[in-house]
């Protein structure tokens, strides 16, 4: 189960909402999860799918929100069929499989695209880093159940480049920053044009 | 269960061989599980209790087993009754409870010792992350269950401050390292004397 989805449902409805109201209305902050207590129960966090199909993220330990300075926790859940988006970032990034079993795709850094990936398959309590500033990409390649991941990251909060696919030149990738899970905590930077 | 505690018992008797048959055979080199696999089951990966009672601990992800440089992730489990040593480290750690329940002691890093430690509960699907140099130490108070936590560091490899109780100076801490489980990996330092 992925309830990232019922929230994301939520969340359209939502916007719909506010968007009829938006001139009675003052505009909403966007929603920052800050939580200083020393110990919290994971099923109670903050959950999203942040506009990503058949996704779902929950910010276990961050930066923004918990005030770490050099590790960052998440737990990702990944609906069968669903995948995260092909993206590259220089800081190191273990992942632990908790649920399921799906496909590591990880594509080059050396040339001058990603290029065709090598497919690695993972599976329930299985371990792998990603090499710093290879383009990769998870899937859930089962067809029944859920893939749900721990993935820790260094020197948040993250900065992640985006591949429109594998053929897209590593210097067209598009800087997403601040990332989606962290826009409601971090000002977006000012345009400097 | 605690396979470590398994493990640890057949290296005793490997050990007592290894003293009878010491004049005939070359001193083993002390273990250093290296694994450069991108993808590995954590199922068999080395595990062991390192000489902690009731302890057991695998290197998920590790600077010196596999490469890592800003980060470390670590399984660790700890029978009913059993807790970690008292230790203090200026890392960052984050812990991920997947099974059992028990305590987070936590003592004061202004004072001139720990003092008499926080008690706080821990339990299955909770996360808490140790405020950096704050001595503590993570205990099993279930008489029956296992606790099982998923250990996040920054910055490794471990360089811990032991402490014999909690009224020891934080000066008299005795610093470890390289740790247990680094000791495979790492030479230890040269005595200076």
């Amino acid at each position: 189960m992925v309830r990232g989805a019922h929230f994301a449902g939520a969340g359209r409805a939502l916007l719909l909402l506010a968007a009829a109201a938006a001139s009675f209305l003052p505009v909403a902050e966007p929603f920052c999860p800050r939580d200083d207590s020393l110990v919290k129960d994971i099923s109670q966090m903050h959950q999203s799918s942040y506009g990503i199909d058949g996704f779902s993220h929950i910010t276990v330990a961050g930066s923004l929100a918990h005030g770490m300075k050099e590790v960052e926790v998440w737990l990702q859940t990944i609906v069968p069929g669903g995948r995260t988006p092909i993206h590259r970032h220089s800081c190191e990034e273990v992942f632990v499989v908790l649920k399921g079993k799906g496909t590591l795709l990880l594509g080059s850094s050396t040339l001058k695209y990603p290029g065709q990936p090598q497919k690695i398959p993972i599976f329930q309590n299985s371990t792998f880093s990603v090499p710093v500033n290879d383009p990769h990409q998870v899937l859930n390649s089962d067809e029944h159940e859920d893939l749900q991941v721990l993935v820790i990251i260094s020197r948040p909060p993250a900065k992640i480049f985006l591949y429109d696919d594998w053929s897209m030149p590593h210097t067209a990738a598009k800087l997403k920053f601040p990332f989606v899970w962290d826009e409601g905590c971090l000002p977006a930077p000012k345009d400097e044009l």
